[in-house]
């Protein structure tokens, strides 16, 4: 089928390289002329024919709010906007209700499988109306990956980014448990192969993982880490995720730490422990470093 | 080559059969005369030619003391026992001081598995002397999974069991993980289809692994997971964890709230949260349930 | 000086009480005719002279609001009003925007105090302009407790309940810190008298202060605390306080887990650990209870 | 009464100053003969009439082991140890056996008080047979505080130790929760005026405490704690505590990310987050900062 395909960065190139492979007829735009067919929004839309599918891959956020405004100007009843990106879920549903005044419909989409979905598929979680997944399906079914699982129409609008989210947040927790084991592992007298310890985990035990198959391949480049710093982002999906944890009352131990730990990689000196050791030093007379 | 096995219960018996069906001399021994090869361990020794291997497959703590201990009176220089159960690595070094002492070799070596070990192989991570580990090699060879990955020689005695504890460490962060995103996905109101999102994420995203296609094994089964009682067993060695993390000035905030997580599963009530409803009612009045 | 009291609850009455023990003419309103010296916003802000101060004090959210919004219809260029409720910093900014539009001040003022107030005086955290604040100072000054502290002008709009909103974070890791070290104590063997252990720290020890001296009070009480569910619920400024870290990228890892500890509190079962109970029992046969 | 006091350091030597002005009669022992009134232990046992009271008060560890198995060997049946040292409970009960197979008792005692000990009085939390400690009341009752505070007769044996590492942990939670509300309030763009709120708290609120006081005493030297580093070092009772809750089955989420975030302060660098970052830039191709 037919589809515009908005962004055409890492992620978007990609999916749309998948969907013409797939057969499907695309037409993309991009902010560098270089990668777009058209010259921008309007043409995009002109390009396509009622009723359009439009597929927005660009930064959550502002840049993906005004593309989505734009868009909403430009579209016409019957179209649908698939906003594939990070957002938050939030927004789905305000994006929903304001393309829903002008009868588009909207579908939310979060999309994972990074720089290996080209070839293998993309794990795809969508939200919205039954009507609108369906319009979308066959794009859906080009963009996951073969057998039955890497697709889900997880719920009404915003269900798509908040599985997506949910699914970064338990992300976020899986990598901090590795993390965790292979600095203790580390820090043994004992332990004295710490990558072999790891690859022995990859077949037969309850850890095996794609993440732990990373771990081994980055332990093969550099066996104890030590050309890397601690020091780590966060993409903001880890984020809302404690946040909806708050918003629901549910409690995250885990994916919090994860999120944490991230937040603490990238102070400098913990303006926190600063407290602590004025205290001890107040109360004990302990000694503090000075800087 | 021969090996006495000591323990023929679910797991070791089944490492028996394994080592049988790879072409092994086994001799079992168990407290159950219905499956026991000989009478106890004096007959154990005596049907083993000298210079022996006897891997012991018993329950953790007073059953492995006791064995190893009688074993040692039993075995000659030359001999070697594996300890092949969920022992503390603090034990091993015991261990193998004592029966250094007789000259008898010991090996650590954690095992994973579980009931899938007897057809696909068991991941093993020992610890020990090179010349003690080379000498059980074939057997090795034999319990582990096909393929290069699956065996460690993780470094000296007590190595093996360190890192099956820090194995079981990560397993408790991965698995409250994805616990704690259930619990995030059931409490919204937009995310309809729970099941097919973990199951959408098999596939090409980040977090696919062993756990997750259990878990969607164990939603299929039950989809709210309605049969259960959210009570949770530990079985040691995430305590040794979280020990050895204090031991050794490791933070491990996830794999410690993810025990933490199971103890309070086992609490009718938290003992703590009465002190909080105390103090709250105490200066703001704040109403408290009485029992 | 002269000012209008909205809420003349439990915190308001007594606010309203200490004001005119200090000689302050403090017109009151409240839903309940019974204590309300007024008929309504119309009829206080008719009462009052101008430039007027009118200090909001009912709850946070949608009551202040409406309050706000209301007296921003009612009052003129030059008034002042002060929110003293428990509102969101995030609110302040906007109310402050939108009255100032009409030439109206805004101060936001974090208190507390409870029930020992009328009588001990509150700490009060302000937010605002300085002229605003100044203004409101006499009422301050009668508010306050006597000495040095227990009044401080925080910042900019918001930067009160700002304040407050950590002040109650922080209550929520010390009532947390308390609760964990009870519940240590009751599950030791060797020690007999927990109430006299903490009854033991209140003086010459670092962890004495005020919480300690309810904590004995509530020992006292109910020695073992046998009386009380483990039930908390929470104010809504610890989950301020969490978001707000997120927001910030801080990591709060001791304020965030007493917030948990309180959610965890009100489950009857944790849906995380049926997670937890379900692959236990997927990947190694573990028996789970069933409901 | 008469007492013996071996370690006349910063702690005992102002003990022994505060029971010498209560009326005792001291005889100290330090290994500086510029403070000690003897020789050695030898001599300080023949300088006491039976039956002997002797308190010990130097390191935890090694030093009180050796302390008191010289003691042992010096004393005759009859006489008390106590040990007043941070020592862990479970050496206690070591200790108490092997004095009582010669009838020497044992008594533990908790110290709380630090450098305002002498003038005020230090907290006492002690633990041992009735018989015992009540023998060495006249000294608790001179060492303690003025009032009905500050001793504790925690239970048997090890449990004044182990009251005593509870208030530690409870004070390693309370500033770590100070520390992170401050931390907070300096990553406020609104708040200017942070050491004024920490102030604005010590009377009238819920939080108020002396280490509060201390915190506005550590902001008055250093308003931002701009000479300090976030630095920390635990003193071995955290530890214990943590390590007590495993063994108890107590999740202690608070104390334990205090104990955490000690450790985390003393590390350059994480090494777990050398592996997040690792894991990032595997799958995602997300840069990392290299060393």
């Amino acid at each position: 089928m037919q589809i515009g395909m908005v962004g055409l960065g890492k992620m978007g190139g990609n999916m749309a390289e998948r969907l013409r492979r797939g057969g499907h007829d695309v037409v993309g735009y991009d902010r560098d002329p270089a990668v777009s067919d058209v010259a921008g929004l309007k043409e995009l839309v002109q390009r396509l024919q009622a009723p359009r599918v439009v597929w927005v891959m660009v930064p959550a956020g502002a840049p993906t709010q005004q593309t989505v405004d734009e868009l909403g100007d430009l579209l016409a009843e019957g179209d649908i906007i698939v906003d594939g990106g990070n957002s938050h879920y939030v927004d789905d549903q305000k994006h929903a209700a304001e393309l829903g005044e002008k009868g588009i419909g909207f579908v939310d989409c979060g999309v994972s499988g990074g720089v290996w979905g080209l070839q293998n598929g993309y794990a795809l979680m969508c939200g919205g109306e039954k009507a609108h997944v369906d319009r979308v399906m066959p794009i859906f079914e080009t963009l996951k990956p073969e057998g039955e699982d890497g697709f889900v129409h997880a719920g009404d609008v915003g269900a798509g980014h908040f599985a997506k989210m949910v699914h970064n947040g338990i992300e976020y927790g899986m990598m901090q448990a590795f993390a965790e084991g292979w600095e203790l592992l580390e820090a043994s007298d004992v332990v004295k192969d710490v990558r072999g310890s790891f690859s022995s985990w990859r077949t037969g035990t309850v850890i095996r993982s794609w993440l732990l198959d990373l771990m081994v391949r980055a332990l093969d480049d550099d066996e104890h880490l030590e050309e890397l710093k601690g020091y780590a982002q966060d993409s903001g999906e880890g984020r809302w995720t404690v946040q909806a944890a708050v918003d629901h009352s549910v409690p995250l131990p885990v994916i919090t730490a994860a999120l944490y730990a991230r937040f603490a990689s990238r102070q400098d000196d913990s303006p926190a422990m600063k407290v602590v050791a004025a205290l001890r030093n107040q109360f004990g007379g302990h000694a503090v470093e000075s800087k």
